[in-house]
């Protein structure tokens, strides 16, 4: 299979990446990768090897004639293009409109022009807004997001699904948890390492400390994305698995929730940060407000029985996913 | 009450126009009014006599400047705005993008630039996609549209949902059914007299004819509105009705479904024009399939239960909506 990845050199995009080249796929990544501050668009912490299989092309999801030229003679998409600070559309109102939406609406564009039928799409549990603490399944209504981030997530998948329909296109959409990893590049155990290295004595933490969510490591994330397609029909994750492909031309569009079974309070991180930095003393000051910032929902909870009814069991818990996460990144000697 | 309505000058936005008018409000019409084929920018059919209290602005939602110049000093917007081919969006896939999504985006940041804090919108039932039948409640998911008419409403419900927590604004989403009425300019009343006037010796039906949907009259609608509006706490509906205002503050995001309580046909609406023309013989042919054109949901079913909760009880079933919506058509002597 040949595969093309928008996002491809940030944290979720690469680790896909490497998975399927693992899997002995070709692999375009495509990506901005611009020298910004924007830590998304960072180059990757590590640098994917130049393999044969891969090819990197530098490139923007909304310069569409480049991306068609592109995404050309490609199997299938895994779009992970998105801007990545949530707290920023309170700020920039544009900003996820533009990098959501109307990016999303060029990778679709660009799937049509070359005939490919095949998205993964990582969209989020921001579609949802804020339940209150309720248990959300993938079939709850009505999806009223809070961010503007959320916003673009649900129009995207909107879009993924008008398209999928009127075009022959099969898609599966993940509504994923906090995912954390060694090679993250934002995100709260990234800020607060980085905070800590800066000042080892004071940790400034957004909200309350409060705020409740599930976390889930790329590994599971991996795992979701192999099994969910193999049970989608997609022949390539069938073969990675040594299993016969699903009889299923034409599956349709599939939501699935990704989160691990707890959650772990941002207090509870930091407390993981500051004891495996090996510090002691540190004063922690809270910004206040149940929320972290506008449009941050302070509780999450997603159910996963729909992904668990395909064979998906997450190896880590949340507090074994940031524990783990912290070990990465710490033991990581890239400076940040 | 000083309304801003897009849309205002076709068949929603002008019969809203005329009952804000009727109860005293003042109301400016924000139109596109293109002299062009697109039926949703014709001038209405019965052209609105120039009171004091309302005054027509022609200009486009995309034109952002011109439309926060023209939305500063009112106190609420009612956005009707859109693209109303459902058709079309297989053909040009970025018109509801643009007239959609976008235009929301634009209607949203010229609310905030003027503080203004009340929207009403409508969406649509295609927010659901294809539920094969099953009667759909406004807490169903996920919504996953068929067309890009659906995408398009299901990302302005999410940007709407998002402004509205970050920037303390409120709103109404409608999920309609079919609206009919003798002033519509689209739909498929409008197309069968339109057609057996040129004709009256065949008449093409889309799809299969039995297409089976919910129609409402605008009568109903208006009442929806007004009736959403006071139980929301807008004070100007309360006032109408003789009523206290509720005390909300703040009231948030709720989303009504707006259908009358049956379901009818297509075939009976093609023998209901038929016989209310007075003409025989007519030989139906359908273009076939299930679905009328690519987007089409065969059977809509949608819950009242919520609308109905605020005391609303549509007076007109899908029927007597049809009947009474062919004979306003066929009233009106305007040439169409």
């Amino acid at each position: 299979m040949k595969a093309f990845i928008t996002g491809g050199a940030g944290f979720v995009g690469a680790s896909v990446a490497d998975f399927l080249l693992s899997q002995g796929h070709s692999v375009t990544i495509y990506d901005i990768r611009e020298a910004s501050s924007e830590p998304s668009a960072k180059a990757p912490k590590a640098p994917i090897e130049p393999l044969p299989a891969m090819q990197f092309i530098r490139g923007d999801v909304n310069d569409l004639p480049a991306l068609k030229a592109a995404m050309a003679h490609h199997d299938a998409v895994f779009h992970f293009a998105a801007n990545s600070d949530i707290a920023l559309g309170a700020y920039d109102t544009s900003i996820d409109l533009q990098m959501s939406t109307i990016a999303t609406h060029n990778v679709l564009e660009a799937m049509r022009k070359s005939d490919i039928c095949s998205i993964t799409y990582f969209s989020g549990s921001g579609v949802y807004g804020d339940a209150h603490g309720s248990e959300m399944r993938e079939d709850a209504g009505p999806l009223l997001p809070v961010s503007l981030y959320g916003a673009g997530k649900l129009a995207a998948e909107g879009l993924i699904s008008a398209y999928s329909h009127l075009f022959g296109m099969d898609a599966l959409i993940f509504r994923p948890a906090n995912i954390v990893g060694g090679k993250q590049t934002h995100g709260v155990i990234f800020d607060f390492v980085r905070k800590l290295r800066t000042n080892p004595y004071q940790l400034e933490v957004l909200g309350d400390g409060k705020q409740t969510k599930s976390y889930i490591h790329i590994s599971d994330v991996i795992e979701a994305i192999h099994l969910a397609h193999n049970h989608h029909g997609s022949a390539w994750a069938a073969q990675a698995l040594g299993e016969a492909a699903s009889v299923s031309e034409h599956p349709g569009v599939t939501v699935y929730n990704l989160a691990s079974a707890d959650e772990v309070s941002v207090d509870w991180i930091a407390q993981t940060v500051i004891s495996h930095m090996k510090l002691s003393d540190v004063e922690i000051n809270y910004t206040g407000g149940a929320s972290g910032w506008p449009g941050d929902v302070p509780v999450i909870r997603l159910s996963t029985e729909k992904l668990r009814s395909v064979g998906w069991r997450p190896q880590l818990s949340s507090k074994e996913a940031i524990t783990m996460a912290v070990q990465e990144i710490l033991s990581d000697k890239t400076e940040f």
